[in-house]
């Protein structure tokens, strides 16, 4: 249901570190009761000269795009406390390295979404908790 | 006007299977009367360690992401039967090769959408027509 | 704030023609007033077999995304300037070379968007201001 795309250059981040920020990123949906293989992140290594930041190539800058799915935000108390948890994130690694960075989210129909061209069991339903114990997608 | 995005490990899908899946996929669209190159397919391969589902590497995954700009769904029965026929094609292929899948798709404003420069004729006119039978974007 | 991904075959533009049409796009968005760094674009480079459009594998095509975050279209009026500006830089790019091209723009929630974790100031504002002639985001 999220699914959080991150278009950096090559070498950014090495592969035990795309590994844990990706466990990081996922604890915040289980948290929220969400299975965890609801949660899709894809990392997009642009080589040199196709990622532009005021028009100037930039290889120092991660770009994350964030869609949700199966949950929207019911109130703006909730979109500030998912940002900070984001921050607590993504703030320490990239600041450490010098690295600048920009997020954005948006939400999508729920109904406009499968896991393995199954509906997805109602949030908190006992469909969905067998989802989450069996770890996948059941057909019920 | 669908934009189809596929994130895919490399050598999931043959070039002969991305032309099959593509030409099904393109037919859906023609079925309804669209004209065929409205029809945009991205196949995008993600080296290892760069796709991560709840939290683990999986190269055994295919997240698929649609953009509707020139139809939007006029009701829920036609959202169940589009996601129908999209599953008739996407699982088969990939159930028989092991591979899990999940699809979401959000619907962008028509009039903010133009091909070649030129904004699309409105379904189902003469000129939509025209571009149909051309193959391709004519100035009306 | 403006994302704009473009969808290309490798080799249709040269690491100059890529930032100087990076600098056109960002034109348009500090002309209104925007500071430099929010205009994040990224070329990304498809290989042979994975672009198709109608069914066809293509690579004389390029598809470009946009998403706007920070402003979004007042007016209609507004919409078709901001389209014939694009045309202008897009259109003589492409038509020289003999590529066709399609694009779309989407409009994503100024809430739920953050640059170097900070919410940006609101549009016009004094601190907006300062991130311009700064080049950068501070906090505020």
């Amino acid at each position: 249901m999220p699914l959080i795309r991150l278009y950096l250059a090559p070498n950014i981040l090495s592969s035990d570190e795309k590994k844990e920020v990706s466990i990081q990123l996922t604890d915040i949906y289980t948290s929220r009761g969400l299975p965890p293989f609801y949660v899709n992140i894809i990392f997009i290594e642009t080589p040199p000269n196709c990622l532009f930041v005021g028009g100037e190539p930039q290889d120092k800058f991660v770009r994350i795009c964030i869609e949700h799915i199966a949950l929207h935000f019911p109130s703006d108390d909730r979109k500030r406390s998912y940002m900070k948890k984001l921050d607590s994130i993504i703030q320490p690694l990239f600041q450490s390295k010098g690295y600048q960075w920009e997020y954005h989210i948006s939400e999508t129909p729920r109904d406009l979404w499968k896991v393995q061209s199954i509906i997805p069991p109602p949030y908190q339903s006992l469909e969905e908790r067998s989802w989450m114990t069996e770890r996948r997608a059941i057909p019920y």
